[in-house]
Protein backbone atom coordinates (compact mmCIF):
# COMPACT_ATOMS: atom_id res chain seq x y z
CA UNK A 1 0.00 0.00 0.00
CA UNK A 2 1.32 3.44 -0.77
CA UNK A 3 2.56 5.34 2.34
CA UNK A 4 0.04 8.18 1.37
CA UNK A 5 -2.84 5.58 1.06
CA UNK A 6 -1.78 4.35 4.49
CA UNK A 7 -1.26 7.66 6.09
CA UNK A 8 -5.11 8.39 5.22
CA UNK A 9 -6.53 4.81 6.37
CA UNK A 10 -9.97 5.39 8.07
CA UNK A 11 -12.25 2.59 9.72
CA UNK A 12 -16.19 3.59 9.38
CA UNK A 13 -17.11 2.74 13.21
CA UNK A 14 -20.73 3.79 12.78
CA UNK A 15 -22.39 5.92 9.98
CA UNK A 16 -20.06 9.42 9.62
CA UNK A 17 -17.48 8.39 11.96
CA UNK A 18 -14.31 7.03 11.13
CA UNK A 19 -11.40 6.04 13.29
CA UNK A 20 -7.74 7.04 11.62
CA UNK A 21 -4.18 7.00 12.92
CA UNK A 22 -2.04 9.96 13.04
CA UNK A 23 0.75 8.86 10.60
CA UNK A 24 4.47 8.56 11.58
CA UNK A 25 5.53 8.55 7.49
CA UNK A 26 4.20 11.89 7.57
CA UNK A 27 4.91 13.70 10.42
CA UNK A 28 5.92 17.05 10.97
CA UNK A 29 7.49 18.91 13.77
CA UNK A 30 4.49 18.62 16.57
CA UNK A 31 2.07 16.48 14.36
CA UNK A 32 1.59 15.17 11.06
CA UNK A 33 1.91 17.67 7.97
CA UNK A 34 -1.71 19.38 7.60
CA UNK A 35 -1.52 18.58 4.18
CA UNK A 36 -2.20 14.75 5.09
CA UNK A 37 -4.49 16.30 7.94
CA UNK A 38 -6.89 17.97 5.23
CA UNK A 39 -6.51 15.49 3.08
CA UNK A 40 -8.11 12.64 5.87
CA UNK A 41 -11.35 14.74 6.40
CA UNK A 42 -11.84 14.93 2.56
CA UNK A 43 -10.91 11.16 2.38
CA UNK A 44 -13.87 10.41 5.41
CA UNK A 45 -16.10 12.55 3.16
CA UNK A 46 -15.59 10.97 0.28
CA UNK A 47 -15.87 7.54 1.55
CA UNK A 48 -19.40 8.38 2.97
CA UNK A 49 -21.80 6.24 1.33
CA UNK A 50 -24.16 9.08 0.90
CA UNK A 51 -21.55 11.58 -0.85
CA UNK A 52 -22.76 13.49 -3.71
CA UNK A 53 -19.97 13.77 -6.78
CA UNK A 54 -16.65 15.52 -6.68
CA UNK A 55 -15.28 17.92 -4.02
CA UNK A 56 -15.48 21.13 -4.90
CA UNK A 57 -14.31 23.13 -1.98
CA UNK A 58 -12.30 22.27 1.05
CA UNK A 59 -11.96 24.44 4.38
CA UNK A 60 -10.05 22.89 7.08
CA UNK A 61 -9.44 25.01 10.81
CA UNK A 62 -5.68 23.52 12.32
CA UNK A 63 -7.59 24.38 15.91
CA UNK A 64 -5.04 22.13 18.03
CA UNK A 65 -2.24 19.55 17.98
CA UNK A 66 -2.98 16.34 16.11
CA UNK A 67 -1.17 14.12 18.40
CA UNK A 68 0.03 10.59 18.31
CA UNK A 69 -2.03 7.62 17.75
CA UNK A 70 -5.90 6.84 17.11
CA UNK A 71 -8.36 9.98 16.56
CA UNK A 72 -11.89 10.02 15.12
CA UNK A 73 -13.57 11.89 11.90
CA UNK A 74 -16.47 12.84 12.91
CA UNK A 75 -19.11 13.53 9.66
CA UNK A 76 -22.13 15.67 9.19
CA UNK A 77 -23.93 16.56 6.36
CA UNK A 78 -25.30 20.26 6.70
CA UNK A 79 -27.59 19.99 3.69
CA UNK A 80 -28.09 17.79 0.18
CA UNK A 81 -29.22 20.04 -2.43
CA UNK A 82 -29.91 18.58 -6.05
CA UNK A 83 -26.10 18.60 -7.32
CA UNK A 84 -23.96 20.10 -4.29
CA UNK A 85 -23.50 18.80 -0.72
CA UNK A 86 -22.39 20.82 1.99
CA UNK A 87 -20.58 18.93 5.14
CA UNK A 88 -18.93 19.71 8.17
CA UNK A 89 -16.46 17.35 9.90
CA UNK A 90 -13.95 17.43 12.71
CA UNK A 91 -11.32 15.24 14.43
CA UNK A 92 -11.76 14.28 18.08
CA UNK A 93 -8.79 12.90 19.82
CA UNK A 94 -8.76 11.64 23.19
CA UNK A 95 -5.97 13.78 25.18
CA UNK A 96 -3.57 13.26 27.95
CA UNK A 97 -5.63 14.06 30.76
CA UNK A 98 -8.47 11.03 29.15
CA UNK A 99 -10.77 14.06 27.71
CA UNK A 100 -12.01 14.13 23.50
CA UNK A 101 -11.33 17.11 22.48
CA UNK A 102 -11.57 18.92 18.75
CA UNK A 103 -7.91 19.64 17.53
CA UNK A 104 -9.42 20.33 13.91
CA UNK A 105 -12.50 21.41 12.00
CA UNK A 106 -13.52 21.36 8.13
CA UNK A 107 -16.10 22.26 5.61
CA UNK A 108 -16.66 20.30 2.27
CA UNK A 109 -18.63 21.14 -0.49
CA UNK A 110 -19.11 18.62 -3.03
CA UNK A 111 -21.21 19.10 -6.27
CA UNK A 112 -22.38 16.44 -9.40
CA UNK A 113 -20.13 18.33 -11.97
CA UNK A 114 -21.06 18.76 -15.71
CA UNK A 115 -19.36 20.29 -18.27
CA UNK A 116 -19.72 24.09 -19.25
CA UNK A 117 -17.78 26.80 -20.73
CA UNK A 118 -14.58 26.54 -18.98
CA UNK A 119 -12.04 29.10 -18.94
CA UNK A 120 -8.79 30.38 -17.25
CA UNK A 121 -8.05 33.71 -16.25
CA UNK A 122 -4.41 32.99 -14.52
CA UNK A 123 -1.10 32.49 -16.95
CA UNK A 124 0.43 29.24 -16.50
CA UNK A 125 3.94 30.74 -15.03
CA UNK A 126 6.96 30.36 -17.26
CA UNK A 127 8.66 28.26 -16.08
CA UNK A 128 11.97 25.12 -16.92
CA UNK A 129 10.52 21.61 -17.37
CA UNK A 130 10.93 19.36 -14.58
CA UNK A 131 13.94 17.54 -16.32
CA UNK A 132 15.64 20.81 -16.26
CA UNK A 133 15.54 21.77 -12.59
CA UNK A 134 17.53 20.04 -9.99
CA UNK A 135 15.44 17.35 -6.90
CA UNK A 136 16.23 18.73 -3.72
CA UNK A 137 14.28 18.69 -0.32
CA UNK A 138 12.43 21.49 0.45
CA UNK A 139 13.89 21.33 4.12
CA UNK A 140 15.33 18.40 5.34
CA UNK A 141 14.54 18.15 9.07
CA UNK A 142 11.21 16.48 9.10
CA UNK A 143 9.64 12.98 7.81
CA UNK A 144 7.07 14.05 5.38
CA UNK A 145 9.02 16.16 3.22
CA UNK A 146 11.01 12.32 1.88
CA UNK A 147 7.51 11.40 0.89
CA UNK A 148 7.62 14.08 -2.28
CA UNK A 149 9.96 14.95 -4.93
CA UNK A 150 10.52 18.01 -4.96
CA UNK A 151 12.27 20.67 -7.37
CA UNK A 152 12.56 23.93 -7.04
CA UNK A 153 12.19 26.88 -9.26
CA UNK A 154 12.47 29.99 -7.33
CA UNK A 155 12.14 30.80 -3.88
CA UNK A 156 13.79 27.85 -1.83
CA UNK A 157 14.75 28.04 1.66
CA UNK A 158 17.24 31.27 2.31
CA UNK A 159 20.93 29.91 2.48
CA UNK A 160 21.50 32.43 4.88
CA UNK A 161 18.86 33.94 7.56
CA UNK A 162 20.14 37.65 7.23
CA UNK A 163 16.58 39.13 7.42
CA UNK A 164 16.56 40.67 4.36
CA UNK A 165 13.53 41.21 2.84
CA UNK A 166 12.70 39.44 -0.52
CA UNK A 167 9.62 38.78 -2.72
CA UNK A 168 7.48 35.73 -1.05
CA UNK A 169 7.08 33.85 -4.51
CA UNK A 170 7.77 30.26 -4.54
CA UNK A 171 7.46 27.75 -7.59
CA UNK A 172 8.47 24.11 -7.69
CA UNK A 173 7.65 21.23 -9.35
CA UNK A 174 6.93 18.09 -7.10
CA UNK A 175 5.53 14.51 -7.31
CA UNK A 176 4.90 11.54 -4.74
CA UNK A 177 8.68 10.23 -4.16
CA UNK A 178 7.02 6.66 -4.48
CA UNK A 179 4.63 6.83 -8.02
CA UNK A 180 0.74 7.55 -7.12
CA UNK A 181 -1.76 8.66 -9.59
CA UNK A 182 -3.31 11.82 -8.73
CA UNK A 183 -6.26 12.27 -6.65
CA UNK A 184 -8.41 15.07 -4.85
CA UNK A 185 -6.43 13.40 -1.77
CA UNK A 186 -2.77 14.39 -3.34
CA UNK A 187 -3.74 17.41 -4.76
CA UNK A 188 -5.17 18.83 -1.06
CA UNK A 189 -1.90 17.79 0.43
CA UNK A 190 0.07 18.85 -2.54
CA UNK A 191 -1.70 22.58 -1.90
CA UNK A 192 0.23 22.78 1.78
CA UNK A 193 3.27 21.68 0.44
CA UNK A 194 4.67 25.01 0.55
CA UNK A 195 6.92 26.29 3.78
CA UNK A 196 5.98 29.63 5.54
CA UNK A 197 6.33 32.10 3.22
CA UNK A 198 7.55 34.08 6.15
CA UNK A 199 10.53 32.44 6.40
CA UNK A 200 11.41 33.32 2.85
CA UNK A 201 9.94 37.38 2.76
CA UNK A 202 12.06 38.04 5.74
CA UNK A 203 14.81 35.67 5.53
CA UNK A 204 14.26 34.64 9.27
CA UNK A 205 12.96 31.34 10.41
CA UNK A 206 9.92 32.12 13.07
CA UNK A 207 7.77 29.75 14.65
CA UNK A 208 5.32 29.55 11.80
CA UNK A 209 2.09 27.44 11.28
CA UNK A 210 -0.95 27.43 9.63
CA UNK A 211 -4.42 27.68 11.28
CA UNK A 212 -6.40 27.59 7.93
CA UNK A 213 -6.56 26.68 4.78
CA UNK A 214 -8.91 26.46 1.62
CA UNK A 215 -8.56 24.45 -1.25
CA UNK A 216 -10.94 25.40 -4.45
CA UNK A 217 -10.91 22.12 -6.93
CA UNK A 218 -10.94 22.72 -11.09
CA UNK A 219 -9.89 19.52 -11.73
CA UNK A 220 -11.69 17.03 -13.20
CA UNK A 221 -11.63 13.27 -14.04
CA UNK A 222 -10.25 14.10 -17.19
CA UNK A 223 -7.68 16.64 -15.84
CA UNK A 224 -6.53 14.28 -13.23
CA UNK A 225 -6.17 11.34 -15.71
CA UNK A 226 -4.17 13.14 -18.02
CA UNK A 227 -2.12 14.62 -14.86
CA UNK A 228 -1.16 10.76 -13.87
CA UNK A 229 1.36 10.44 -11.91
CA UNK A 230 2.82 13.06 -13.30
CA UNK A 231 5.03 16.59 -12.28
CA UNK A 232 2.78 19.05 -10.61
CA UNK A 233 3.40 22.48 -10.23
CA UNK A 234 3.18 24.71 -6.96
CA UNK A 235 3.12 28.65 -6.81
CA UNK A 236 2.65 29.88 -3.50
CA UNK A 237 2.77 34.04 -2.37
CA UNK A 238 1.88 36.00 0.21
CA UNK A 239 0.03 38.70 0.50
CA UNK A 240 0.19 40.70 3.83
CA UNK A 241 1.84 39.49 7.38
CA UNK A 242 0.57 41.96 9.78
CA UNK A 243 0.64 41.05 13.53
CA UNK A 244 1.42 37.46 13.92
CA UNK A 245 -1.11 36.24 11.04
CA UNK A 246 0.09 36.29 6.78
CA UNK A 247 -1.92 34.68 4.19
CA UNK A 248 -0.74 32.86 0.84
CA UNK A 249 -2.49 32.25 -2.31
CA UNK A 250 -1.33 28.89 -4.21
CA UNK A 251 -2.28 27.50 -7.64
CA UNK A 252 -1.42 23.76 -8.93
CA UNK A 253 -1.01 23.56 -12.53
CA UNK A 254 -0.36 19.46 -13.99
CA UNK A 255 3.04 19.62 -16.54
CA UNK A 256 0.60 20.46 -19.52
CA UNK A 257 -0.55 23.35 -18.14
CA UNK A 258 -4.18 22.52 -16.57
CA UNK A 259 -5.31 24.49 -13.58
CA UNK A 260 -5.60 21.81 -10.74
CA UNK A 261 -6.26 24.28 -7.52
CA UNK A 262 -6.42 27.39 -6.52
CA UNK A 263 -5.74 27.35 -2.63
CA UNK A 264 -5.38 30.16 0.42
CA UNK A 265 -4.26 29.86 3.71
CA UNK A 266 -4.02 32.14 7.09
CA UNK A 267 -0.66 31.18 9.29
CA UNK A 268 0.26 31.92 12.65
CA UNK A 269 3.76 33.37 12.87
CA UNK A 270 5.57 34.42 16.22
CA UNK A 271 8.17 37.35 16.30
CA UNK B 1 -29.69 53.13 13.61
CA UNK B 2 -27.74 52.59 10.61
CA UNK B 3 -29.15 49.90 7.76
CA UNK B 4 -26.46 47.40 8.28
CA UNK B 5 -26.85 47.17 12.07
CA UNK B 6 -30.41 46.30 11.57
CA UNK B 7 -29.72 44.15 9.09
CA UNK B 8 -27.72 42.47 11.52
CA UNK B 9 -29.70 42.82 14.36
CA UNK B 10 -29.38 39.39 16.65
CA UNK B 11 -31.54 38.88 19.82
CA UNK B 12 -29.42 36.08 22.50
CA UNK B 13 -32.45 33.33 23.07
CA UNK B 14 -29.69 30.80 24.89
CA UNK B 15 -25.85 30.82 25.61
CA UNK B 16 -24.60 30.69 21.83
CA UNK B 17 -28.08 30.49 20.64
CA UNK B 18 -29.02 34.14 18.58
CA UNK B 19 -32.65 35.03 16.50
CA UNK B 20 -32.40 37.34 13.64
CA UNK B 21 -34.48 38.38 10.89
CA UNK B 22 -33.48 38.36 6.39
CA UNK B 23 -32.89 41.98 5.95
CA UNK B 24 -35.94 43.62 3.27
CA UNK B 25 -33.30 46.45 3.00
CA UNK B 26 -30.19 43.92 1.84
CA UNK B 27 -32.24 41.94 -0.30
CA UNK B 28 -30.59 40.29 -3.44
CA UNK B 29 -32.10 38.28 -6.36
CA UNK B 30 -33.35 35.07 -3.58
CA UNK B 31 -32.48 36.01 -0.77
CA UNK B 32 -30.36 38.61 1.68
CA UNK B 33 -27.11 40.20 0.09
CA UNK B 34 -24.54 37.05 1.08
CA UNK B 35 -22.48 39.46 2.42
CA UNK B 36 -24.72 41.17 5.13
CA UNK B 37 -25.56 36.85 5.93
CA UNK B 38 -21.67 36.44 6.35
CA UNK B 39 -21.21 39.82 8.15
CA UNK B 40 -24.27 38.27 10.65
CA UNK B 41 -22.31 35.34 11.39
CA UNK B 42 -19.19 37.29 11.98
CA UNK B 43 -21.91 39.10 14.31
CA UNK B 44 -22.91 36.27 16.81
CA UNK B 45 -19.39 34.85 17.53
CA UNK B 46 -18.49 38.39 18.29
CA UNK B 47 -21.06 39.01 20.40
CA UNK B 48 -20.63 35.81 22.49
CA UNK B 49 -19.31 36.52 26.05
CA UNK B 50 -16.64 34.00 25.42
CA UNK B 51 -15.17 35.11 22.60
CA UNK B 52 -11.16 35.72 22.57
CA UNK B 53 -9.89 38.71 20.29
CA UNK B 54 -10.62 40.31 16.96
CA UNK B 55 -11.66 37.87 14.08
CA UNK B 56 -8.41 36.76 11.68
CA UNK B 57 -10.79 34.12 9.43
CA UNK B 58 -14.02 33.45 8.39
CA UNK B 59 -15.35 31.00 6.14
CA UNK B 60 -19.04 30.66 5.06
CA UNK B 61 -20.70 28.21 3.10
CA UNK B 62 -23.79 29.04 0.93
CA UNK B 63 -25.67 26.08 1.58
CA UNK B 64 -29.49 26.84 0.58
CA UNK B 65 -31.43 29.67 0.47
CA UNK B 66 -31.96 31.85 3.52
CA UNK B 67 -35.46 32.79 3.16
CA UNK B 68 -37.69 35.90 4.31
CA UNK B 69 -38.32 35.92 7.99
CA UNK B 70 -37.04 35.12 11.33
CA UNK B 71 -33.56 32.27 11.65
CA UNK B 72 -31.05 31.15 14.61
CA UNK B 73 -27.78 31.27 14.55
CA UNK B 74 -26.39 28.57 16.51
CA UNK B 75 -22.57 29.01 17.84
CA UNK B 76 -19.72 26.45 19.15
CA UNK B 77 -16.47 26.56 20.68
CA UNK B 78 -14.68 23.71 18.56
CA UNK B 79 -11.60 24.85 20.48
CA UNK B 80 -9.87 27.33 22.55
CA UNK B 81 -6.08 28.11 23.26
CA UNK B 82 -4.10 30.91 25.01
CA UNK B 83 -4.70 33.39 21.82
CA UNK B 84 -6.40 31.86 19.29
CA UNK B 85 -10.33 30.30 19.51
CA UNK B 86 -12.11 28.25 17.07
CA UNK B 87 -16.01 28.60 16.14
CA UNK B 88 -18.48 26.48 14.10
CA UNK B 89 -21.69 28.36 13.11
CA UNK B 90 -24.62 27.92 11.25
CA UNK B 91 -27.96 29.71 10.45
CA UNK B 92 -31.11 27.42 10.61
CA UNK B 93 -34.34 28.48 9.52
CA UNK B 94 -37.82 26.73 9.72
CA UNK B 95 -38.76 26.65 5.83
CA UNK B 96 -42.38 26.10 4.72
CA UNK B 97 -42.68 22.24 4.84
CA UNK B 98 -42.47 23.49 9.09
CA UNK B 99 -38.87 21.63 9.41
CA UNK B 100 -36.02 23.39 10.42
CA UNK B 101 -32.76 23.04 8.03
CA UNK B 102 -29.42 24.90 8.48
CA UNK B 103 -28.83 27.04 4.81
CA UNK B 104 -25.60 28.66 6.27
CA UNK B 105 -22.24 27.18 7.90
CA UNK B 106 -19.49 29.54 8.75
CA UNK B 107 -16.16 28.73 10.71
CA UNK B 108 -14.46 31.51 12.34
CA UNK B 109 -11.04 31.97 13.70
CA UNK B 110 -10.30 34.84 16.05
CA UNK B 111 -7.20 35.94 17.97
CA UNK B 112 -5.59 38.47 20.14
CA UNK B 113 -3.00 39.88 18.38
CA UNK B 114 -0.25 41.37 18.98
CA UNK B 115 2.29 44.02 17.22
CA UNK B 116 5.12 42.13 15.12
CA UNK B 117 6.89 42.67 12.73
CA UNK B 118 4.28 43.27 9.48
CA UNK B 119 4.97 44.23 5.63
CA UNK B 120 2.70 43.83 2.50
CA UNK B 121 4.28 41.44 -0.88
CA UNK B 122 1.12 42.66 -2.83
CA UNK B 123 1.26 46.04 -4.58
CA UNK B 124 -1.51 48.49 -4.09
CA UNK B 125 -2.99 48.97 -7.18
CA UNK B 126 -2.48 52.71 -9.13
CA UNK B 127 -5.63 53.81 -9.64
CA UNK B 128 -7.25 57.73 -9.34
CA UNK B 129 -8.57 58.76 -6.42
CA UNK B 130 -12.35 58.40 -5.63
CA UNK B 131 -13.03 61.37 -6.42
CA UNK B 132 -11.71 61.36 -9.64
CA UNK B 133 -14.41 58.42 -9.83
CA UNK B 134 -18.08 59.14 -11.32
CA UNK B 135 -20.62 57.29 -8.77
CA UNK B 136 -22.79 54.77 -10.32
CA UNK B 137 -24.67 51.71 -8.71
CA UNK B 138 -22.66 48.26 -9.64
CA UNK B 139 -26.29 47.23 -10.77
CA UNK B 140 -29.75 48.45 -10.76
CA UNK B 141 -31.98 45.47 -10.19
CA UNK B 142 -31.46 44.46 -6.69
CA UNK B 143 -32.26 46.28 -3.19
CA UNK B 144 -28.88 45.74 -1.28
CA UNK B 145 -26.80 47.62 -3.98
CA UNK B 146 -28.52 50.89 -2.61
CA UNK B 147 -27.00 50.30 0.60
CA UNK B 148 -23.54 51.09 -0.97
CA UNK B 149 -21.95 54.36 -2.67
CA UNK B 150 -19.41 52.68 -5.78
CA UNK B 151 -17.51 54.22 -7.61
CA UNK B 152 -16.34 52.32 -10.42
CA UNK B 153 -12.66 52.07 -11.49
CA UNK B 154 -11.83 49.15 -14.20
CA UNK B 155 -14.04 45.89 -14.79
CA UNK B 156 -17.83 47.55 -14.40
CA UNK B 157 -20.59 45.16 -15.70
CA UNK B 158 -20.61 44.55 -19.92
CA UNK B 159 -22.61 47.17 -21.61
CA UNK B 160 -23.30 44.73 -24.07
CA UNK B 161 -23.57 41.26 -23.67
CA UNK B 162 -21.97 39.74 -26.71
CA UNK B 163 -20.35 37.06 -25.31
CA UNK B 164 -16.60 38.58 -25.98
CA UNK B 165 -13.78 37.56 -23.64
CA UNK B 166 -11.85 40.11 -21.60
CA UNK B 167 -10.66 39.86 -18.23
CA UNK B 168 -12.22 39.27 -15.07
CA UNK B 169 -10.52 42.15 -13.40
CA UNK B 170 -12.39 45.12 -11.64
CA UNK B 171 -11.43 47.64 -9.26
CA UNK B 172 -13.83 50.01 -7.26
CA UNK B 173 -14.35 52.55 -4.65
CA UNK B 174 -17.09 51.78 -1.99
CA UNK B 175 -18.66 53.23 1.12
CA UNK B 176 -21.88 53.05 2.84
CA UNK B 177 -24.68 54.99 1.19
CA UNK B 178 -25.58 56.56 5.10
CA UNK B 179 -21.83 56.89 6.53
CA UNK B 180 -20.55 54.29 8.88
CA UNK B 181 -17.26 53.46 10.52
CA UNK B 182 -15.36 50.69 9.01
CA UNK B 183 -15.05 47.44 11.04
CA UNK B 184 -14.83 43.78 10.52
CA UNK B 185 -18.17 43.46 9.58
CA UNK B 186 -18.43 46.02 6.85
CA UNK B 187 -15.59 44.23 5.83
CA UNK B 188 -16.74 41.01 5.43
CA UNK B 189 -20.27 42.28 3.91
CA UNK B 190 -17.61 44.62 1.32
CA UNK B 191 -15.69 41.01 0.47
CA UNK B 192 -18.90 40.08 -1.36
CA UNK B 193 -19.67 43.09 -3.57
CA UNK B 194 -18.41 41.71 -6.52
CA UNK B 195 -20.69 40.71 -9.20
CA UNK B 196 -19.68 37.49 -10.47
CA UNK B 197 -16.75 37.47 -11.91
CA UNK B 198 -18.37 34.60 -15.13
CA UNK B 199 -20.91 38.18 -16.18
CA UNK B 200 -17.28 40.46 -17.41
CA UNK B 201 -15.01 37.90 -18.23
CA UNK B 202 -17.96 36.10 -20.19
CA UNK B 203 -19.81 39.10 -20.91
CA UNK B 204 -22.88 36.89 -20.68
CA UNK B 205 -25.22 37.38 -17.83
CA UNK B 206 -25.76 33.25 -16.77
CA UNK B 207 -27.27 32.43 -13.47
CA UNK B 208 -24.44 32.20 -10.55
CA UNK B 209 -24.60 32.71 -6.85
CA UNK B 210 -21.46 32.16 -4.32
CA UNK B 211 -21.62 28.55 -2.74
CA UNK B 212 -18.40 29.39 -0.39
CA UNK B 213 -16.39 32.54 0.44
CA UNK B 214 -13.45 32.98 2.93
CA UNK B 215 -12.21 36.51 4.28
CA UNK B 216 -9.01 37.11 5.75
CA UNK B 217 -8.92 40.07 8.08
CA UNK B 218 -5.37 42.02 8.44
CA UNK B 219 -6.81 45.40 9.85
CA UNK B 220 -5.95 45.79 13.14
CA UNK B 221 -7.76 48.20 15.56
CA UNK B 222 -5.41 51.69 14.33
CA UNK B 223 -6.14 50.73 10.75
CA UNK B 224 -9.76 50.49 11.07
CA UNK B 225 -9.29 53.94 13.04
CA UNK B 226 -7.94 55.32 10.24
CA UNK B 227 -10.41 53.56 7.18
CA UNK B 228 -13.62 55.73 9.76
CA UNK B 229 -16.40 56.41 7.17
CA UNK B 230 -13.55 56.63 4.18
CA UNK B 231 -13.77 54.61 1.12
CA UNK B 232 -12.72 51.59 0.50
CA UNK B 233 -10.35 50.42 -2.80
CA UNK B 234 -11.42 47.04 -3.81
CA UNK B 235 -10.21 44.34 -6.58
CA UNK B 236 -11.04 41.06 -7.36
CA UNK B 237 -10.30 38.63 -10.38
CA UNK B 238 -11.00 35.17 -11.10
CA UNK B 239 -8.80 32.30 -11.42
CA UNK B 240 -10.55 29.64 -13.08
CA UNK B 241 -13.92 29.08 -14.40
CA UNK B 242 -14.37 25.48 -14.85
CA UNK B 243 -18.01 22.84 -15.29
CA UNK B 244 -19.99 24.78 -13.03
CA UNK B 245 -17.54 26.76 -10.56
CA UNK B 246 -15.13 29.62 -10.87
CA UNK B 247 -12.96 31.09 -7.77
CA UNK B 248 -12.49 35.07 -7.36
CA UNK B 249 -9.47 36.29 -5.02
CA UNK B 250 -10.08 40.00 -3.83
CA UNK B 251 -8.57 42.80 -1.85
CA UNK B 252 -9.63 45.85 0.15
CA UNK B 253 -7.65 48.53 1.08
CA UNK B 254 -8.35 52.05 2.63
CA UNK B 255 -7.75 55.28 0.85
CA UNK B 256 -3.90 55.26 2.71
CA UNK B 257 -3.53 52.34 1.11
CA UNK B 258 -3.39 49.84 3.93
CA UNK B 259 -4.46 46.41 3.16
CA UNK B 260 -7.89 45.22 5.23
CA UNK B 261 -8.89 41.69 4.02
CA UNK B 262 -8.20 39.70 1.28
CA UNK B 263 -10.83 37.00 -0.01
CA UNK B 264 -11.47 34.28 -1.89
CA UNK B 265 -14.91 32.73 -3.34
CA UNK B 266 -15.74 29.43 -5.20
CA UNK B 267 -18.72 30.63 -7.30
CA UNK B 268 -21.43 28.49 -9.18
CA UNK B 269 -22.19 29.08 -12.68
CA UNK B 270 -25.00 27.56 -14.77
CA UNK B 271 -23.97 27.20 -18.51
Amino acid sequence: MHPFDQALSLEALSPGVYRGHSSAAYWSMVGPFGGATAATLLKAVLSHPDCLGEPVSLTVNYAGALGEGAFEVRLDVARTNRSTQHWTAAIWQCEADGQWRINTTATVLTAVRRETWSQSDVPVPEVPRPADCEPQPLFDQVEWIKRYETRLITGGKPSVWDGRLSSSLMQLWMRDAQPRAVDHLTLTALSDVFYPRIWLRRALRVPAGTVSMTVYFHADAATMAATGEGYVLGQAKAQEFHNGFFDQTAQLWNEAGQILTTSHQIVYYKE
